[in-house]
């Protein structure tokens, strides 16, 4: 392994041999390879590509970096869900319990918010008491006895994707569709499940891809994850405006408990119920999503999606009596950002509201940063709908007065009232199977 | 200055302002940008390239990152001179006396040898006593009083093109023209000499450059230095055999003595000549190179240029009279290799020729090698000799037994015998000015 002759190999446009990118991650975990070298190496893949016979490689040099679980580790009927994140994404916490619910063997590791996007395990951590971090034991044993957990990557597992991801962030390497794969699909690929859905997003309120961007940056993880084994299913769904109303830890929280009661926004309602109808067809539990989708229906409205989510958070420790009669922290203070004219709402600018709650204090500009899981907004209107001149748009939910009259300024620029109201946009833009 | 929006700037093919730049390399200087961050940039503007203007404005950078002497510090008369380094490159040690000798001012900052290329500083520290590492004042001493002096570059001039240079030489960025004239540039702008001739080496002896590839470098430079208010001179020079005889430190040293008695092999004579009368009339000594070419002539054969040179060591420590002498520290054994048939020495793989030096211990292939002064190779033929089959064909000088039979067998294969001398190729390829 001489890192010099590999990284000019594909600064030339060469082609890397499985031997040899398996050698290089090794070589870096070991500290033969250092920074420079790798981010130099990530720069040139970047800018030259991986074909895909490397990015698999490079996939399972990934993931067998660390501790690995064996294809089924979790039984026949355990599925894992990605979701490549986007405004108000607080689906897991809806779709994970609820297919619990039915059957489905849930072990799901997520990730924190980056940027303008928040993270599960944010949102998880404004609950009392719950642990994040369990150990790969305890991981093991409530999934086998919930039938879901969802929690930190444990420090064994994929390590190599951890030092790798690290190094994107800061040396402007991140959007790269193999890298991206690879980095996703390492994870899915150590975890075990014979079976896994993505959710892929679209959208403004996302990382700004386009459909194209999306559907083969689906095509790289399906073919990844299909030569591995896995029966694979990708959803591609729009992110033009924020998916629910809430954005914010503790408010997102509430809300996904909302859905989990039968109520809460319609369009948070719809794409939960197309990703479980998909998840449980993959399990095997329904001969198809259609056949899946009336049995999630049933378990959003009777109750045992949500039992299901109260049974997971005790497990993990979590005070999930506050969680059930809505008494999570709050902000201090409330403002609303109401409407200069009658009309209707056009378009949101989801990356601001997104931005806007960062700025709160919702979601991190960097990894040291703290999150105050009370903070947040939460939108009164989405786009389509009437609203009268002085109407309430938003309430901005802060911990300063400072902080709330720099977010409802930036958010009254965010949310477009116009003469007409736009033609809907769906929110399951496809389905893609490996 | 965000690092991370800076280097995606390139990433994407944009240019940089000079602005940027100059900030960018601040901040690496300071540590706000770091090795890994630098390693991804480096990477981008290898494969996006840099305009000009970035080029430019880089290399104003690196130079203003230490001490830099105002143009003309060294009087109008001062020309600085720098080679691209081939092998058996010891054209600096025969040049810069003889110029001296004709009231060139040449203040001269030369590197280490890496790779299969000599470095002037090795080849000086084969002199016992010789110092390569002067203080500024120290330089600006000997400079003043002889008219010449050869050292290392102290600490303070241009740090960030140290930097740099060595990231890019483990990061498989060091063959980008753009990054290569800023940072020979940025060294020559820094002195501040009026004049400035650069010796472009083109061949299998150097670094692999095509004639297309050497002549786009030297415009760059041409241009870097022109706009900076230098006077340019470019010579191309052919590098497809070594240069003389000598590959070797103390080897080295010896033959450009030799060279200075107006003997020594043909090629080192002609090429210093043609180097040296470029010089001369860089500073105004003569209306012409062709002009000056009889006073360098006249220099070369009348001890004047030796002379200078033996000025020179002594007032750098060194033990001039070891040098005129013949005695420096030789190896302990010679081992000559043969033909094996009669004919005509018809090519030289002179990158193989100084990859033996190297494994000779003539050289480094990493930084931290130690170098062995006393070992190298003696050439007994060049192309279009005629020889005779047992005929001696080159002397290895090795340290032991198992050096010496690993260089001669690798040597044997770097010298082909053939039936025909092949057809002559000019030493002096073109000159291009500024």
């Amino acid at each position: 392994m001489n890192p010099v002759q590999f990284i000019a190999a594909k600064r030339d446009g060469q082609e890397h041999s499985s031997a040899d990118l398996q050698a290089f991650v090794q070589a870096f975990m070991s500290g033969a390879v250092v920074d420079y070298q790798a981010a130099a190496w990530l720069m040139a893949a970047f800018l030259r590509g991986l074909s895909s016979a490397e990015t698999l490689a490079f996939t399972d040099a990934l993931a067998n970096s660390g501790r690995t679980y064996p294809l089924g580790y979790f039984g026949a009927r355990s599925v894992d869900k990605h979701s490549t994140g986007g405004v108000g994404d607080k689906t897991t916490l809806v779709v994970a319990p609820l297919c619990a619910a039915l059957g489905v063997v849930m072990p799901k590791m997520s990730g924190r918010g980056l940027g303008f996007t928040g993270g599960t395990l944010d949102k998880l951590e404004s609950i009392p008491g719950f642990r994040i971090h369990l150990s790969a034991e305890e991981f093991e044993a409530v999934v086998s006895r919930v039938g879901v957990a969802i929690c930190a990557q444990t420090s064994d597992l994929v390590p190599a994707d951890g030092r790798f991801y690290a190094l994107r962030d800061v040396t402007a390497t991140v959007e790269s569709a193999p890298l991206i794969a690879a980095s996703i699909m390492s994870k899915k690929l150590a975890i075990g499940c014979p079976s896994i859905v993505l959710d892929i997003k679209v959208g403004s309120g996302s990382f700004g891809r386009s459909l194209e961007q999306a559907e083969a940056l689906a095509r790289l993880m399906l073919d990844l994850g299909s030569r591995a084994g896995r029966r694979m299913t990708a959803v591609l769904s729009g992110m033009e405006q924020p998916l629910g109303l809430a954005v914010g830890n503790s408010l997102e929280v509430l809300e996904a408990v909302a859905a989990l009661r039968g109520q809460g926004p319609a369009d948070l309602r719809e794409h939960s119920l197309a990703l479980s109808a998909q998840i449980v067809a993959a399990a095997s539990l329904a001969p198809s999503p259609e056949a899946a989708r009336p049995k999630c229906l049933a378990a959003l409205d009777n109750g045992r999606g949500l039992a299901k989510l109260a049974e997971m958070i005790r497990a993990q420790g979590g005070d999930a009596d506050a969680v059930l009669a809505g008494n999570l922290p709050r902000a201090p203070l409330v403002r609303t950002v109401v409407a200069d004219r009658t009309g209707f709402v056009s378009s949101i600018d989801t990356r601001c509201v997104g931005e806007v709650a960062m700025q709160l204090g919702a979601g991190r500009s960097r990894k040291e940063d703290t999150v105050d899981h009370r903070v947040g907004i939460v939108l009164l209107a989405k786009v389509g709908d009437a609203v009268q001149a002085g109407q309430a748009l938003a309430d901005v939910h802060a911990a300063s007065e400072e902080a709330a009259s720099a977010a409802a300024f930036a958010l009254r620029q965010a949310l477009t009232v116009g003469d007409y109201p736009p033609r809907p946009a769906p929110l399951v833009l496809g389905v893609m199977r490996g």
